[in-house]
């Protein structure tokens, strides 16, 4: 049994990761917290009511790291890197499921995130949790950097046709589409349900902070510079991430061999489907599955992707990544 | 052509209210308020780009009287009443859009509304602008009070059947529905996309605001004292509300028998159309129609009845009033 | 391990019931059929791709019932009782998820179903595997029929208030909201996205087939004779019913002493839950839960509960007796 | 009053054409076919209860000459060539909002529709409807192909900027979201709703019949050769779509002179709004105007475009040529 706490639990995000950890055998929920919030947490999220005998508590991290020996980070940007330092010395491991630790670059970060980075040591010594393609670096980590959602569902299609140099590392453009989850549970006129119904729209272009970190894992996952376009869209559903890509073949190759490169590279992976078909996001959501194929047309080649956002781009990667780290099998409490 | 100002133009009643204006053809919007709001309208209401060339203002009284002969006062409870009686005197007519003119006495007011009522006298002597009901109190009217969309949905099926005795006037049950617009443009968790989408809950049961409306204008309506429970529901969807109402038959009447008294009832009139299938929301999104039906069934008669609540419910009612008022036909613009 | 077969696969309520048959740690799933179909499950289900190892078949009952311990019909009503005899023959055991053994009465049955019963002969002697109400009868049962969906999200609520007697047996009014799902994925007009998104309407109004359901299993978990009115909504969203019941009381009861008198009947229920706050639907989206509360106003006591349709009012409901019926602990692949 | 007939009046395009004309003060709905259809409109269509005193016939095409001066086509592909030969010898000029008469090669029609042209003479000499580009084509025209919904979203950001020559007509990629009403009102599986709902999917990807469209029409629209990829999504929502294009600019330009090339061209239309913000589709629900902008990131120029896809897209469209045919205002019946 291992013990966990969660920081920033009263959002979309942390929500979905306690049901996770709810169905894992070897799992004990043992603090949360969220700022300012002492309810119960069955208060602040209804759908755990008489699931979770734990009230949300403001705690220092001393307190924290005796509750628990792994801490899910489910917090806004610097805020993690404010408290994982602590943490750590203190003797916990930690999980950041925001973006503290994703960029190698200082600068980068400070220049997209418009902030101070409060840890800057640990850039670029932080594993990426995709364990997809950086599994190794995982199991001995005190501290994961959890994948973004939007760059999950854009690496997981393009890094093996980028790796197999298939596809042009430059000019890659990425159109993705994502659920309203996605811009968290702070009420904002954006994100309130009659501004959303019945709409969708393209957001951030050219700006979306996931950018850099897209180019920078398929950068590293590739061995060479990557550069793309980022489109992310505010769709009208609840979760779910549609990613289409388009890339410019370095050859010729048939619709056949790229999907056959894929299913090569995913083989043994438990939560990435190749398909024949186009996927919906549907067919993923409330899983920590990602369906992928690709297409050829008109001198291009497109991928497409699903995942839930909340789930393979957030929570569940995140439980992937604690299975990794504790020792239990990968995909414990996911199927 | 009429010159019409609104206060409190920054929400979902406001732009439709807008929009019915811009199609008026003997209308003119000179003056726009919301509070602290001196953007362009279309810049707070993207969806006016290019067809409204006015910025929201803020204006002391004098001016919106000087430029409005007619006050559309989309506002909070308390805030309306505040206003009017100086816009009342400087010679503008008011068309209050909220609910501090709907009921007659004060003391029921201010034991709902939980606010001491600024304007009480007025109350008990402001039409109540249905105009199915009240037709002839609304052309010589200066200040009338625009009913709220829930009564509006309950009030025109059941009218006709407690005038004509035919069900009881007390043991009323109301269970309605309502789309999200209904609760405001105010952010707020309740109303978040990802909360209310794919969500249904009932909420204020037996607490609700428009219980004494609807009961008072019933009562007055069919002359007795009506009673009855009322439940509304945040449906996931933008616009619309289903009224269904159960009440005990005084005697026994067919199903035919009660369409015919509520097709009599509303035979000539532009808004309201009595069918014998089963009305859906959608039928009358957009518009300013009441579609009602009625059912016999288990010793009851029901009656289903929708409207969409942003213009029948608000502000299409509110221009067929002002279309009463000014002298102009009836369905000026909502046609 | 139990070996199951699945027969009607094709639709909402088997894909459910595979994701969480595919979850328990006992079962196998050996035999799929679904009318005409022979391509495999994730074919039909792309969200089970890559998941369940398996493809439709045609099987004469004889392969069925030697392929699988128990078999789940997810069958229109009157195909399961054609198909059941001879599966309870061959010695499997049977789950019918349809309407076939519901009702007691082989007339009430053909009146409402307007067809010939196949089976007339375990009508009244097949438990009703609502097992917070019937759960002695589940474990030596051959043949369970499963509760509809509506019906379960009414009996829940008001079978406590009846069997202590503070409501009154008849004059309920049953108000529900369901989510498209509950139609079923046969391709029509009436669950055509564009037709009942953004809309919410009623439907069979006094007519719908769950009524007697209700009615039956409502007066004989209360020992004596309860009629009701039901009125179904198509509500705007995948899943999930909410139900708001309507009763007379026979006395006077705080809200407070009815809500006791639900927690004390649920108090060792391991899938309800009775809540002082207002349940949404989304709740318990996904979930085999059952929220329920109560609310008295205007001499009425107002009931409150949502289910999710698939789940606890079909496929999860259904592992549920499969659980009791082979003696696995009740809440396993539903947690 | 000029008289107007609609043919395959049963489908989503159709009655919102209904509901454009009922508010256009000089047109006359005359007949209106359905395949096989006889009841009268508002029994299919519910939201024109009391609107339109019509009912669906069955009708050769004289007497539809004969009763109307112009003749709406709603029709299947190659169904509408069928009738509108003899509707034009007959006299009547006519609409077509199908895809008959959009591509200049009989040829190119048969390849992508895969079906033989019942009118091969009078491809590449109808007008093409988009009155922003072709208007001078328009009001001498006996017969016009209006455009697609998808085409119309992509030609209008797109055409100044190939015009001017400021982006490559080759490597165009255009990524468009629309709305399920755009896939029709024949029930089928893909457009259930709880196959749609909260779900997004790209489909025929590099297939789509609008390809060519849009491949012709900037090319005729731009006076060089244009190659383009195109990749539909269905979005969850009933109306409207968002398109992105990708192009490469020719010489370095800033957003800003971009953005004034395409306010500069659409100065004087009624109907295209250039905004400075990034558009949603609901800013233009339920209405006749397109809004656009553009964005310069990573080398490309980005264009973002919104249309009803129903109105802009179909039926508004139809109604602008109705009313340059006819010599009516160009806004008539559509503001």
């Amino acid at each position: 049994m291992t013990t966990v706490a969660i920081l920033g639990g009263g959002g979309y995000t942390a929500v979905e990761l306690i049901k996770i950890l709810l169905r894992h055998p070897h799992v004990k929920i043992t603090a949360m917290t969220s700022l300012g919030e002492t309810r119960p947490v069955d208060a602040v999220h209804p759908s755990l009511t008489g699931r979770l005998d734990l009230a949300f508590e403001e705690l220092m991290m001393q307190e924290v790291a005796e509750r628990a020996e792994c801490v899910f980070c489910c917090l806004p940007h610097t805020v993690s890197a404010k408290f994982v330092p602590e943490l750590l010395q203190l003797g916990s491991k930690a999980i950041d499921l925001g973006a503290d630790y994703r960029l190698h670059s200082v600068e980068t970060f400070e220049n997209w995130y418009e902030a101070k980075h409060p840890d800057p040591e640990r850039l670029g010594k932080t594993p990426y949790g995709l364990p997809e393609l950086f599994r190794e670096q995982i199991p001995g980590a005190h501290l994961i950097a959890n994948p973004g959602c939007y760059p999950t569902s854009a690496i997981l299609p393009l890094t093996p046709l980028l790796r197999s140099r298939l596809v042009e590392p430059t000019d890659i453009i990425i159109d993705s589409k994502s659920g309203v989850s996605g811009a968290g549970r702070a009420p904002k006129l954006l994100t309130l349900y009659p501004e959303c119904n019945e709409s969708i729209l393209a957001y951030s272009v050219g700006t979306h902070r996931h950018l850099p970190e897209i180019e920078q894992v398929l950068s590293v996952g590739s061995g060479q510079p990557v550069k793309a376009i980022f489109t992310p869209h505010l769709t009208p559903m609840d979760r779910g991430i549609l990613t289409v890509t388009y890339s410019k073949p370095t050859k010729s190759s048939s619709q056949g061999e790229l999907l056959a490169v894929l299913r090569e590279f995913y083989r043994n992976e438990p939560f990435v489907r190749v398909v024949d078909h186009l996927p919906a996001t549907k067919d993923v959501a409330g899983t920590n599955f990602a369906h992928l194929t690709v297409r050829t047309t008109g001198g291009r080649v497109i991928t497409v992707s699903v995942i839930d956002n909340l789930i393979k781009g957030a929570s569940g990667a995140a439980v992937q990544n604690f299975n990794l780290m504790f020792g239990y099998p990968e995909t414990m409490g996911l199927i």
